[in-house]
């Protein structure tokens, strides 16, 4: 029998009302059998320190190989929907040890988030506005059915890591060098058949990064092909979740192979513009009334990530050139682009993300046109994408005081 | 510089193009250092058998749980892009060692098969058309940037796995039980970043799964929430890959709070009917001219999967019930499965898939709306999906003799 009351709401609209309920449960919330079940508590996080440390490569050698360095130490908790979170445990980095029939290798319940940590000028290690990483890798969690947890306690373990190994990994004779955090949830319950698991881990790993904002001549991307769509109205190219990245390997390999960096994702039939890779994108015009113009997608669709970067981008743009520049976010076409570039109104355009920074975009190539967009002198970023670019630097790196800047206490 | 070559056709059609590539691949294939990397070979599979082989549960012991019960052993190749396949290996069922920067943690490059071996009643273990599965598997194998192998390798395998565990796990005296076959393709390699791995590891297991073919009272099924779509055209619904199913737990699990089974996943803003869970769906009705038909999603857009059950349902109908039932592959809406039950003209539903099999369904809720949908006397199947049950259970437990019913060779 079906149940008499239905939720006409969930009927229509079920990814609000669902991530809605899930992240309104309180942190002592009670399991289905009424027995509490434990939230994630930073503060119950016992430490099992390596007995060997490794040996800390330059950043050099640490990025020449095909594997990625991880420092010496992780962060894990374990959650099960009869218990909760368990205690979480910092100790030596290594292998997880997962069943073949764990549901992330079958079903994709992962997502994940990306930060890094400065060394700043000051010789403090700092971290990005970890608060709204933190926040959106909960609205992932719940979007692919997986455990949620107070962000805060998730920014108290990414602090607590970095702690102990940023003396030491990012030491102070490397100002302007960072590290890059990967805070992972995964579906570890060992069972076949498609459902939510009742068994999850959370992990936080710290690693090294290549430098990726300043490709030599600048990004240059490739618009996807017309039967490959990254992210779709109804689906989930707003969440952080490992479905996103895996289906898009194909089309970008294509396009490095033919020479470019990133593909230029479109959307829909007018072929809107959305994110350059997985970073977002934006473009810097001229209007055709002479303004000058900052334009990315918009999120409303919640076709494209909420990056951090983009937002910080926009808020310092906004504030910091109000009367030169008009920020505006809205749908806008490869069209317009290649419109605004035959009538010479193109004058820059970046991508935006954690990796990626802010790394200026210096082609664009559509269905066998290839469109040129300026860059600076000496193949550096334009007038707007080097100061935001600069602006943001300064407060990851200390030499601008700013609250972006979290500073993290660190253990000598 | 961008290349000069510019391969326009590329440009618009990548899936098909790269698909076709990476398909064409000799078996032999030269690696881009010109060296040779070996194909995925069967013939040279190892055999380490366990020495502590373990109780074989009933079948209902096996699935009280909350965990997969695999058999004692496993099949694994693990595949680099430098050296190609390496030996597969036969040895005891155990966890896997990941990294945590394994690139299917964060990107979701998996994919995999699932298929049921058979105790029949004539004594003998077969697989049902285990062909369509790896040639399936390839193809999810290619759209996910994993690596591919020929398809009949991945069958010698199967069999070679079933062969040693077959006689002790699905024994003699368990005519019409049967194992669920689930061999998987993963990212492995150690390095985050959005890239196509370089190294991928296969695994065969082999499971209980419980029996979900006869729900009491059918199976009833919600219609997806406006907000959330499964699979969109220049997606990837037609791939067995991991970033399928995640996403689509969040609506599955709201269903099941609510008294429903599964989602009926509708397209577009017509509401198409596509896919019952991860299952391909069905009506039987009789269309206004007073034909009585079957009809089912279309494979053309890419939207769902092509289901070796869901092909088999068609071709054994048109081949049975030639003259009796027109059988139609088309797209379909919501709209006019809410008329026909207006009108009185819905006679059976079913959904069909290898976990389901052929699984009767007795109702739909839409939008508010209950459409009860007729079933045999007794909670039975309908006419037309009680035979096609019949036909293919037949084939699959020997009681029929048929080329789609394939023998293993068994070791005692």
């Amino acid at each position: 029998m079906a149940p008499t009351a239905i939720h006409n709401q969930q009927d229509v609209d079920l990814t609000a009302a669902a991530i809605q309920r899930k992240e309104a449960q309180p942190t002592k919330a009670a399991a289905s059998n009424g027995s509490a079940v434990a939230p994630l508590d930073a503060s119950k996080l016992t430490y099992n320190l390596t007995k060997s440390p490794r040996h800390v490569p330059s950043e050099a050698e640490a990025n020449a190989g095909n594997e990625t360095i991880c420092t010496d130490h992780m962060v894990t908790a374990v959650w099960s929907a009869s218990a909760g979170w368990s205690t979480p445990e910092l100790k030596p980095y290594g292998p997880l040890a997962l069943m073949p029939t764990a549901s992330c290798l079958h079903y994709a319940t992962e997502c994940f988030e990306g930060l890094k940590a400065f060394r700043g000028y000051d010789g403090r290690l700092r971290i990005f506005r970890p608060d709204r990483n933190a926040a959106r890798m909960r609205m992932s969690a719940a979007r692919i059915s997986l455990p949620v947890f107070e962000p805060a306690e998730l920014v108290k373990l990414m602090t607590a890591l970095l702690a102990v190994d940023g003396p030491r990994w990012l030491p102070r004779d490397r100002p302007g060098s960072f590290l890059y955090l990967r805070p992972t949830l995964i579906g570890t319950q060992s069972q076949l058949g498609v459902q939510s698991p009742k068994e999850a881990m959370l992990y936080i790993i710290v690693s090294f990064m290549p430098r990726m904002d300043s490709p030599p001549g600048g990004m240059r991307l490739h618009t996807s092909p017309e039967d490959m769509v990254r992210a779709w109205v109804g689906g989930f190219g707003y969440a952080k979740v490992g479905a996103n990245y895996g289906p898009s390997l194909m089309a970008t390999q294509d396009a490095r192979a033919r020479g470019f960096h990133q593909i230029l994702w479109l959307y829909g039939p007018d072929g809107e513009c959305t994110e350059a890779g997985a970073s977002n994108f934006f473009v810097v015009w001229k209007r055709r009334d002479g303004k000058k113009e900052l334009i990315t997608a918009p999120l409303d669709d919640k076709l494209i990530l909420d990056g951090v970067t983009r937002r910080s981008c926009l808020d310092l743009i906004r504030e910091k050139l109000a009367g030169e520049i008009e920020v505006t976010e809205r749908k806008y076409t490869i069209d317009e682009l290649l419109e605004a570039d035959s009538e010479g109104r193109l004058l820059e355009s970046f991508a935006a993300g954690t990796a990626y920074f802010v790394c200026p975009i210096s082609q664009i190539h559509h269905r066998g046109r290839d469109v040129s967009i300026p860059m600076g002198p000496e193949g550096q970023p334009g007038e707007v994408t080097g100061k935001v670019k600069g602006w943001l630097g300064d407060i990851m790196y200390g030499r601008t005081q700013h609250e972006w800047g979290v500073v993290i206490p660190e253990k000598e």
